[in-house]
């Protein structure tokens, strides 16, 4: 189900379910967020990232920047792309979008960001920084 | 929003939105399961119990019964009643429904139990035994 | 549980439950979108509009700008402000946040759009363009 | 992802994500629902029976009952068993488990019955009793 993000990039596949949908007929809008939370777990697991193992610290969402274009619907193959753009300190950024075959139906800009226990932004541990240091010099 | 369990029953008023409903333009079936869970939550905190203030244990499902009778809707206004039936040992046995006025649209038999930070069945706590023992004595 | 949106704003009271948390202790990221759109909904009944009664129309979620601040968590009372800021055409602005006390721990910008059947947009009947008209000379 | 239901069985693997726990560290309770859903979706998947393309009619589930046996968590890659059991005029029977290796999570009977659009039973119609006919003969 994974590949390794070749050049900063990973994709997902996501099969929509009737849990997904709503009485509109679609997809329920906060669902791709779910989609891309999915999407960063599995680009993560690529580098080797599991986050289940992390003991006092967690990575946690700050920001995202949302546009929602075109409806999916019961029974979509859809495709969950994690595209990583930049980090430093405790912060990642990325960009994800889901498509259909060639329709981009979400795109988002996501800020994550590292803490400890308490809640308090805490620096990439050096071995998350070296495998962030990789991705940003093979490109995106 | 909380009256007393009378009698060892409560009644919480739950609004439908599109969150809940699917594709097929109705409450998708485990949500019912999400409105008892609720139901339950402030049929503890009417007795006094606030789950989490638990440190050392915690309520889980051990057992659901549920027949789904009749389709709830967007906007629906519902009551979600819990029924005290018995308690012993780790063990609290209720009934609890859906309803939308005087339909009745979802009915479960629900198991809970109560466990340690391990897992294992616990005795509950002196004070919860006596509000268990308080129920079953005001019949429901 | 509603009051007229004084001023072009809205409050709705949620209270967080166990369906609403994850592993990380604290409320699911997406969850505050689900809040907001329960709260627009609110915000649209309080101007007497029932979206469960639109036949051939409906609104969509165009775009979100999200904030995540801080986090909420099991059993905590939120409100949920919906502000109203300008419309035209098929298109509505709000602002939105979810404060606990006096803290603010979700903020988003959203854009709202009214569509056909067709899923394309639809300028807003007269009888809701003059609502938002209303709204938008009340102030907010 | 999927294959044929051989012998009435059909296996389903599922990801545990964090939109899927709790405050609690485990799998929501009423997840396992969901994920049976998915099951049943690829049970008929495998059958040729695309639910997406059903006009005038639709599954429903009528009653389950459940039994939560051991808690799954982040991360965990769980089995998703659906058995046929048997069927007959609107109604198919159902036998349904979670697994996380040997260990038995969560398991379930399962009632689902086809209906029309006005929620009223609905017989078969004759490809779907047939393929129902030929799990019967198959064993389970």
């Amino acid at each position: 189900m994974n590949s390794a993000p070749a050049g900063g990039t990973h994709v997902l596949p996501v099969r929509v379910y009737y849990e997904d949908t709503d009485a509109g007929g679609v997809v329920y809008h906060s669902n791709y967020l779910k989609y891309c939370e999915r999407g960063r777990t599995e680009f993560l697991r690529a580098l080797g990232i599991e986050q289940s193992r992390f003991v006092d610290m967690g990575f946690v969402v700050r920001r995202m920047v949302c546009e929602f274009l075109k409806p999916a619907r019961l029974d979509d193959l859809l495709a969950v792309r994690t595209v990583y753009r930049e980090s430093g300190g405790a912060r990642l950024e990325l960009f994800q979008d889901v498509r259909r075959g060639d329709e981009v139906l979400f795109e988002a800009e996501v800020t994550v960001a590292l803490i400890d226990q308490r809640g308090r932004p805490r620096r990439f541990p050096a071995e998350l920084a070296w495998k962030m240091k990789f991705l940003s010099e093979s490109g995106s």
